[in-house]
């Protein structure tokens, strides 16, 4: 049986990055009319045995600090780390720096989108990553290490 | 509420290109142990109200094929075109020229492979793509389509 | 007298390759309304006592085939290989083992369109091409063919 | 179906760049033996109802000055820039100010000389281009627009 | 009359990026002798109706956080993003997602200095640029958010 | 007190590039409604007391020619070189040699089009550049200058 | 004693790519004289011992299966595939995927030709590569995989 | 006599940035067991007479902040940028900015990891730099800092 | 007897581009302090057998005519193209269709300048090149032009 | 019979470059057991009736001398230029400088090493070249210069 | 503790490259003033119980014979190739040959200079660098190498 | 006066590198036919009050030690570096560390053979250079040389 069972008492961390704050208030049939807010409660109600914490950070630091202090405390991170993700040697270090599984997460395909955009710079130290589509991205991440944690 | 309901009742084809007859049997540190015809089966069992199709070849042409003839009586496709993912304008012109959507799956993190698989010809034109979640990223492409069909 | 007058009597080759099956079919504010089948008998109604010969193909193999086959029965090709044109060294490889020349013709500017179409790796060892002029640019290749099969 | 008729009397400007009026006089090998007095008088020949005007430089500012003086005066432009297609700006410039559809030509077939005359950077605003036919390649740029023009 | 008058009744905020806290102080010879706090006591002195509004900040994020909260609340923005504005793709999606117009301002002319200071990423995104002409931009771009205000 | 006060008594010369002469007549979404004509006639009226020279060619050697012949009568120059911008060592050159200061304006923000147009080759050598404000840019520029003189 | 005899009882593959079928009837002043059979003919006459299967095929998957059906049957390969070559990632995943020494062979020095010639993408996963010494490759190849295979 | 006597009354500042903080926690194999207030208290048992200040950030605005506000007050800095090493123009203007000599240390050979490490942004404006030479590259610096203090 | 006699009695033309009409008055610092017209006048005084024709223009075109109008009356051409020795495909057009030897003089060492003068679309052209050697370069391809004359 | 019959009384002159010396002794993993001498006697037993030459030297203007003095003195060379390969134009120079043909030998797949080593700037002025075939291809090269030189 | 005492009974070997056996002779303000001889005997004055070996060459060659004789008889080396640090592939081989550390060693800071000093060929097979603190980087190279020998 | 007199009582020396003993005797359609010995005494010849010194090398450290030993005691330098001019750092720096100007000296005009003879590693600190005018370029070195140094 090749897929697994989702074991959903487990921890999982999203952590989004710069301008995401705006989810829903900018630019919307860019990246969709939900707003951060109602993202994180639908995945809440999505996995209703699962412990999701959250947290949004304009400062490519607070990504930093928050992928080190999950380590040993979460069990699976989805991850947005908007602009960051281009550029950021420093959240790729974080990355690879911790045992908890990482998911890249994007709302948007970047493929079809600016040259700058095809880079993922913190992308291959990622577990894998989703783009394109949408919020349901997130979702879906949460669902892939619910049953990679059990 | 952002998530939608699925609803089952929807054809989608599942194509696979070069070297993924050979899925289970060849290099399962690096794609898995299931074979193709698990998988397949293992989809099929996990979408119990959908018709999913199913198509493996290692000729581009087959692949711009079954892309073209799919227009029009599938509701969505999930791709792995293997090695053509970097190389095929064929593919990528087939995959821009039907209105199905098509979400690009590859089992592995391309990112932390060799630089020519960061390349993803055909990407600009899918829908999103998935990658780095093993064969689980095909159950997953399919239960977004279903949503999105719905 | 600069331009030479048309010796009608001879064998043309129009080969088409990938996507150019759904011709007229998909995407017409691209590649226009005509269908394949139009656009054949289009030019043999254009050039009536000239042997038109075609064959399309999503293979590459295939073109391959077709131009090595016709050497030395054919006094002229025009050649529209879609996105084989931009990767296939065995496309061009073909064309440089053959004495018939070879135009190769586009039906868009693909200079106005994305970045890797701009370059045909089969264009230097074509005799020349039409790129653009829609499907006008297949009459235009027959017409300077049969005036240098003269 | 799908050849329009040629509407002849319609204004045709031929545009002719730096070295052009060695034509016929120097590198014969390369770029054929007809002059350019013979190439225009043929042209005429040719299109008997159609007025076919001819202007030679030089110089890159009258490029640019021909091509804006066209606009509203001419059906269509024949364009041999010559050295200026893969360096000028202005021309792309005043190419894309004005209404008139013009087509680039070229003698020789440029992918298969140096590098640097791989680059059209005045292609990407025009109609389309004809290549490597020789001065047929004025003949079928002018037989395109006039079935255009019609 | 190409020229508008000025409408001072407006709100506009400047932002400072990195290091520009030290205007003045140090490198004069390249950026001047003026400090930060006297260029903006001579921008309000010089805009007198003027609601100028200043924030500066070494943080990434900060610049992220002030450009999304301008948002509905000023005129115009003035921005001299600093190193950021050659390396934040999240200070660049920040100033597409708002309405505000925002003018990039750099005292020195980055184009005759190091080759990494030719690329600004976020160029693409703000209304235009003014470089190279010291504080005095600053002030011209006020000026111009100004007419363009009214 | 940051900001100098105008000292109008003195000699600018506006310089136009290729295809400028069109302004206002061609393309006006893309570069305004203002004719040429009447934008020179309002930088006049803008700056009553200042000796406002101007003219404008299609021709690489002419700008050339200009800048040279401006040295030591002008006490600032105005220049948007247009496609030359992009493409001329000569025009550079001339700005190189001369000890009147040069400011480079564009009407449209060459950041957010094309890549040929990002990079400009006179910008080096000049005092600094104003782009993206359309005719706006030309007084903002006369105004620094002006400033400069004093 | 460095150099190993001879197995000869042993099972080794010849592949040939995309237009070898026509050796020695197309372009010999590149390729030389010797037709695709008399090759064959004489690489069994030169190992007699030896089981040599051969395949040629213009088609990218052809060698793609002929690769992975030839594990676990073949002691060797002698893969010369032509144009795939340079582009191929499917018959270069294949070649990764199987157990059997792969040698790359080339007819021509591949480094005194073409620039897009110099890049092999499946040289990277094959045991070693011989070039430049025409069909005498092909012996030597199998000559070294005989003494490997011992 | 070339090398000075150490003067080791002075004031240095250690900076480390992004990761560093977790020091002997992560990753160990890499860059060593030491943690990072062992490091410094190593350092200063070292140097007993010396006055070693340290600060550590994971956020690029705070590397900027300590590297301006020491100028004038320390004299040698020390300064492991992490991440923001290959990134940061704005930790560079601040080296640029201040008086006091920088030595950027790294704790791996960056030039035998990733390509993206290999290029030092802030390396151009530092004095020097010692890296691979793990945690005794901090006390390399401080040492060679001292003897030019002196 | 390696170096042979010169042979006066021929005739040389020289040509000078951009910006050299400034010669001695610009830039002194740079290209030395002798003007055009006493450069022409040295170099006839130190061949006075010679008939040496000069020209000199900032037309790019003026330089594409010169040396057409010299082909068949010069039996040699000493060209300084200024900047458009790096950006002019038409003027190495127009020494391609020409039989007169040209060498390309430079006053100063190109390849201690910026990087955009390092490349020379001329030189491959060219019979050879002398750059650095300041005024001294016009005598010396003189004198080699003479030896080959003779 | 396309495989032609040794004529072993040649002289065959292999050169080793640098580090060479140590084959057998240094990283046998990667170049194998045997010594430089045990090479040689090899090849000397495996082609009994030959003249094999040989001369290892560290230094690059070593192989040029013997590439030059092998001149009419040799029938074959087999050259393993080591690390000078990917840099040397010298030893190219002196390649194309003579009439011996030349093979080029690696021991190693250069292919699956670092970037540095795709490229060999002696290779396209080789007759041809065996790489990753161990000391074997010393042997193949031998053999089939025997067979050339009959 | 995290330093490590000296153990200086120890061999170390200095090998200089290319001109600095000029040091101190020449480019001073470079380079500074001290005589390679007294560097030499600076260094073993500074570690009196060291045995500190020391070569200079201008030979590419000689650096590699003085790295491969050092094997096994050297606890460690410090190296300034010089100008091969950024061409030899051959040196490079070498130093990944032998099992004593290496130390890469640079009186400058490279990433201040030319653009082809930033690249090291021999950095990545090194076990760290120290460039920019001038000859004290040798002494602080065998104070590194001594703790490690210990 | 431009042009200064002689002053032939100086010692000029001339450094011939790698391949250039074999002058006359390999590749003269390329080269030329005279050799190296020729070569000296017709210069030697052509200034018979001038101190020419000679020496030829294939090693790259024995062109370091020439020019590096010629400082102080030569008036000039006519440098042919070779293949050397294209890689080595070494020769150049030895040139940038001597007084004696250096003029590099090719016979054949590198920018119309193989890319890699474009770069010359050594042009920027020589004083100039001469190609393409064959043996005559060391003459008329030496002639500016002379005239410099009087």
């Amino acid at each position: 049986m090749p897929f697994r069972y989702f074991v959903p008492m487990a921890g999982i961390l999203v952590i989004n990055g710069p301008n995401l704050g705006m989810l829903g208030r900018r630019q919307p049939e860019l990246y969709g009319a939900t707003t951060l807010e109602a993202l994180i409660a639908g995945l809440r109600a999505a996995f209703p045995g699962t412990d999701i914490a959250h947290t949004q950070s304009d400062m490519e630091g607070d990504l930093v600090r928050a992928l080190l202090e999950a380590d040993g405390h979460q069990d699976g991170i989805v991850l947005n780390a908007g602009g960051y993700s281009h550029t950021s040697v420093a959240v790729r270090d974080a990355i690879a720096a911790i045992q908890v599984p990482v998911i890249e997460v994007h709302l948007t395909n970047l493929l079809s989108r600016e040259d700058f955009r095809h880079r993922s710079i913190i992308g291959p130290v990622c577990l894998g990553s989703i783009m394109g589509l949408g919020i349901d991205g997130y979702r879906l991440a949460i669902e892939h290490l619910l049953g990679r944690a059990g």
